[in-house]
């Protein structure tokens, strides 16, 4: 195993920040979202979520290094309407992954091979296959599951 | 069969008037369905929804008679950040419903007996399920249970 | 073209029966929707909304052939707290479908070919996947991609 | 009232196309939605619905125009995994739309004006908003407010 | 900056409760999260979830200081059909808070103002902007935007 | 309070294991629930949110002790397309629970009875009260309370 995978497969310790609105709209939670992620979280999701008064909410919740945190606090206080946010470390177990070019019938494709406890799989990137569906009209898994079993039979 | 059940169970019409908001905010969608009731609706949810460019999104449904369309069209508008309103008729299958008074271990309880079909059975109503429970210190469900099998045993 | 997929590719109309529950459980929706599958409709899916009082609540959609209304109903009645059902007719567009069998390197797969607007695709049989997912041990969509690849060329 | 107006309000007829699928990824459906739009639908979601076997689905549904059924039909089965397709005529009640440039302390903002039964009311234009707010470096709901109030004082 | 903003914007810990159901009723939920706000939660919400054998589930959060838990987790016993409760303790960053009154053309405002980070930003009272927008007829947002952005010029 | 009472009262440690994927479809994702259920996990449940490029995600979540986190997760990695988990300790209040069987107009039915806080309540077994249902051709409601109430008078 590589210095890099060893690494990878050790505990690390993730924050994931989270917090409640239901006055605020779709549009400036995706905005915050964008931002987010150019501001370098690793991860952003928001959940359908009940709050009082029969409010629709939703639980945005951001996952980030811990030299992010108060970045990602200040992003999602200005592009939300929150105004308290909650937050607690995880650990987390990380695939080693390397990136491989197959070949398809619809042309070359580029796939994401990971690797956790021993086990290994291939997931075709979606640019590489949305490019390659556009070209040749044909149905998006016809295309995906061309890359993947042909990056399966090269692992 | 009375004469009411017989006009219940005859095919009714009903719309459904339904939007999408991605610009509203959720304490906005909880007043606007409040007024809607107020105004007679007969049922107004709403369901979390994907939109474009990332947004959660609500969709507001909202049944009612015919001659209700209007007022809840203006309704909408003035509540939400819709500026388009889609709706569609459709049949309706009410149960025969009436109200019965039964004794429980905890107090009497007010609850609902609904037919359709051929098929009977009881529902407490809430409220009043609510204030024994309140009293007694019980579980909900508990006195929930107590409530719907003496209506059961009655029927 | 088959007679059979000329038949399904005309305009069919279908029912969509839909009810709202917010004092219902989920092992009682869950349980109804097997009985309505038993009972021939032709898909049944649950979408959770909000209702009134800041009721978690849930939507009940039923798609069946008109023959199927009543018995649809009943079900709903006796298994779920519904007292009122709507529904509506639509047309349907439905794909020509046939089975074929495919070899991969995890062993024979049943796969589904669909064929709509003049375009055709393959679909694995979640069981036949399934089992050899499991005899394998290799990851559910390395087998399927595989078994996909497989039928695409065929086609 | 405007020529434009007169038409909006009077009823129109769209189309809803909605389909369920299980067996297709959420990197597809969105992929989907983003050619459904360039292809003219007037609007497309997706919810998450509860399918059978435990399975999460997602419900896609799309509004579009009379003539424009055949095309979405042809895409949703392109890019999803769908074999299927219902739809219904809905009718409309669009608002009268027109567009206003106003000034806020940021700097000039787009904002549309929607009239609907008499009332109107003022939504300013996301992108607008957004390039008024990076540039500022406040919050979104700060220069949103700043361009609505603008807007309403000119109605 | 004052004695309250310091205290609120060093860390905090605050404890998560959670409770997955999918044997209790929507109006059981609803009446439970008021119970917990009226016994001192900061916090009550409810997100859909997918449990065994396809059942429709509610995952029930509830946010308190650590002093509340025994009665929060009593709470959930008795309204809902909970066995068991899961908790963690969370930090929390909060804004510094104070309310303001401002006028508007439909009337005096109430406007809640928080600072984070060195950003503030204004969020109207909810029952504050009901009563106006009730009194003037006019939309929710037009009121809720006049309110905002008035309290953004005396910031 | 028995041995076992005593032990479920007091603190334990459970672990929450959580990973998001959009790339990955529902049948796979039905499929990993069921293995994980199979590998000893306590609670296994998903949730739709809302994850990049308008992409539905469906966040998973598992509950277990942490002697099973490395086979749930090898049992993700090889059934869903994840490529990273994360993980967090929780404290967790259980019930004590034993079950007792009891009479009903439509036969004998199981019941769990739970303790916590010093509160009983009883919940009837979901398979006992199915067969009973099915074989009186009762409303699951009516069957459920029946039981529910007479293991409520024993108690």
């Amino acid at each position: 195993m590589s210095e890099l995978s060893k690494e990878l497969l050790s505990p690390q310790v993730i924050w994931k920040l989270e917090t409640n609105v239901d006055d605020c709209t779709g549009e400036a939670i995706a905005l915050c979202s964008e931002k987010l992620f150019d501001a370098g979280a690793r991860e952003v999701f928001y959940t359908p979520v009940y709050m009082k008064k029969s409010r629709p909410g939703t639980l945005i919740s951001v996952i980030c290094e811990e030299n992010k945190i108060t970045e990602m606090e200040r992003l999602l206080f200005l592009y939300t309407s929150t105004i308290g946010i909650r937050r607690t470390p995880m650990e987390r177990t990380v695939a080693e992954r390397r990136f491989i070019t197959v070949d398809t019938p619809y042309g070359k494709c580029e796939v994401k091979v990971s690797t956790m406890h021993g086990i290994s799989k291939a997931a075709p990137e979606f640019e590489s296959v949305r490019v390659l569906c556009e070209k040749a009209g044909v149905p998006f898994q016809t295309v995906y599951a061309a890359a993947q079993s042909a990056a399966t039979e090269v692992l």
